[in-house]
């Protein structure tokens, strides 16, 4: 794994990792109120909550999860399973356990429309299972076996609003990977009912750090075979992360539920703005360049914010012109660390970048996409 | 998983799992000393220490890490390399992928002496992975293949004191499983300098609700390897956990470096202590048992405490008399749920049972064992 060097400026600039720092700011004008305090004899027992399906659960994040999707409108909570987990990838990989089976003679083909998030195929590949395999680009999936479809969206790298697309005949099954599915990145349109959908409090409010995710499980027999693979993986999740989480998702309830706070104080309408402010630079930027064009999906009305909205992806996927095939070797020449495309599943024409870093490293992005003694070094 | 049902005293009396809070009573002393502070914009980065092999984990808790280990002398941690993980069950896995390769034609035949931990065979199995499988009693292994042998010491059910027992000829490659290799429960006899040591901080203070564990790694292929599955499993481990443990190792620490610390301040010494006087409770009861003896490995000179020790393993080993052939069974009439013998290997006539509950439950399991009432139930 390719690092930021320590210290700033630095020679080569790492946007390959999604690190959501952007968001920062708006935690530190809160952090008395985000605070929270842990006292020696806390959390210490494995359980949280004996009469529910996912025993590792506390209460207060179960609560303070249903009730920020109540907040926002984006996904449909009641009468559902929550399944917490460290990082929503700890959950995916739960998930494609409790839909394949070990009965079964053939391993379950795992697919997701191209462009598709560059770690599935590596998170299912390292373990060799028998009970899964990556098959790659939904697109093309035209084998008679059954399979789970990954629907990504907004997706990641390119933000698209995506449903599922595979055409097979044979018995399929969906994960709806929902992290970007908030209104800093992109409209919310509907209340999302799936069968299962995961999220993640690294791109909801920033918290990478604290590797917490959670599932919302339609179905209980689902929901026990995702909390019995993460007991056999981790034998549940950090106290001390659901704890802080629980704190910092009321904290953006309250703010909402207080008709007195300023919009600078409602933490998505605040990063909504700052995600919008550095796409206007970022276009402006691939506007006057000769080299780069950027994805970027329609814009639609959002029912959260109550207004017509662009979408805001958490990176830059960028295409290069005609002549140069190898966009992440031609930004590492400006010193720009990004992603190959071909991690992605399409071609090394596009690369994705890290749009949620600091403003430090952003600015720098921007200075070296448009200096062109950097780009015709 | 059978859950200890809410209330007590409760018909049924819960000592499957092992959890720890037995350990409680120190810690609410130490409330203030080890309370830990974390504010709205702490910690949110994925990252810790770009210059590390292992890049998530903070360097205060790989400092606390070295340095309680340094306080014991249970193991060696110098020119080493310290790899965290969601408890010490996900470094196992870790571990596994690590000693293993999608190169080899065969999958590594994983082993450990019988009565081994029960969870190692369903942490493996659940993966279905063809990279390595889970292959019983390291006593009885004599395939021609190469093998992972898991020493457990002190074991996880009985407390007894282990090495590598495999008598192949085959290639084979050892864990170290230390969880329990702690002056509450064991003498140190030495400053242990294995390949692979797994540790865990439920075991080692008793904060089972925190889920990290930490590896202490002599090849550094090996801690990459390690370090870039956890990567793909959960993007790195809680940021808030880590930052809590190192507070409450540090605390510990400090007592022992502080030369007026009470004894009752010192936290092995109180941890020994209380399981000490909880061996000697059970000792008692199973010596008027007629049916019950119990497993206790030899006590040995502690060079942490300074004076010969008995051991004060973490569970009770039970074995029924003759005539009685299942155990756990048995001791359900008693309303005690434990975990049968056949789940580490051995036969019916044991089982496993939690001594670090809460002292309520000690107290209520003490009681059912020792009132005939119940037994003749």
């Amino acid at each position: 794994m390719v690092v930021a060097e320590s210290g700033f400026p630095s020679p080569l600039l790492n946007l390959d990792q999604g690190d959501p720092l952007i968001f920062e700011s708006f935690w530190s004008k809160f952090n008395d109120e985000c605070t929270v305090v842990i006292k020696g004899n806390d959390l210490m027992s494995y359980m949280s909550d004996p009469s529910n399906v996912c025993w590792f659960l506390l209460p207060v994040l179960r609560d303070a999860i249903k009730r920020i999707h109540g907040v926002v409108g984006n996904a449909v909570t009641d009468g559902k399973h929550i399944v917490v987990g460290t990082g929503s990838t700890q959950l995916f990989k739960a998930a494609l356990f409790a839909l394949s089976s070990p009965d079964s003679p053939l391993p379950m083909n795992v697919v997701a429309l191209a462009p598709y998030y560059s770690e599935y195929k590596d998170e299912i590949e390292v373990l060799s299972s028998s009970l899964f395999q990556w098959s790659g680009d939904a697109n093309v999936y035209d084998k008679d076996e059954a399979y789970i479809e990954v629907v990504t969206s907004p997706n990641n790298p390119d933000g698209a609003i995506r449903g599922p697309v595979v055409k097979s005949r044979a018995e399929g099954k969906l994960i709806h990977d929902l992290a970007y599915y908030w209104p800093q990145y992109t409209a919310i349109t509907d209340n999302a009912d799936h069968d299962i959908m995961l999220f993640t409090f690294s791109k909801c409010t920033g918290h990478a750090g604290s590797r917490l995710g959670w599932a919302i499980v339609k179905d209980i027999e689902v929901a026990e075979k995702m909390t019995k693979f993460i007991r056999l993986s981790s034998i549940g999740v950090s106290k001390e992360s659901q704890t802080r989480a629980a704190k910092i998702i009321q904290v953006i309830c309250d703010n909402y539920h207080n008709p007195g706070s300023a919009e600078s104080n409602l933490f998505f309408h605040y990063s909504k703005r700052l995600m919008l402010e550095r796409w206007e630079k970022l276009s402006e930027v691939i506007k006057n360049s000769n080299v780069f064009t950027v994805a970027r999906s329609q814009g639609a009305y959002c029912l959260f914010t109550n207004e017509s909205s662009e979408s805001h992806p958490g990176f830059a996927w960028l295409k290069c012109k005609e002549g140069i095939e190898d966009c992440e070797g031609y930004l590492r020449k400006l010193k720009i660390i990004s992603r190959s495309g071909k991690r992605f599943g399409v071609d090394a024409k596009y690369a994705r970048l890290n749009l949620l870093c600091n403003d430090a490293f952003f600015d720098e992005f921007l200075m070296r996409l448009s200096n062109n003694k950097w780009i015709s070094g």
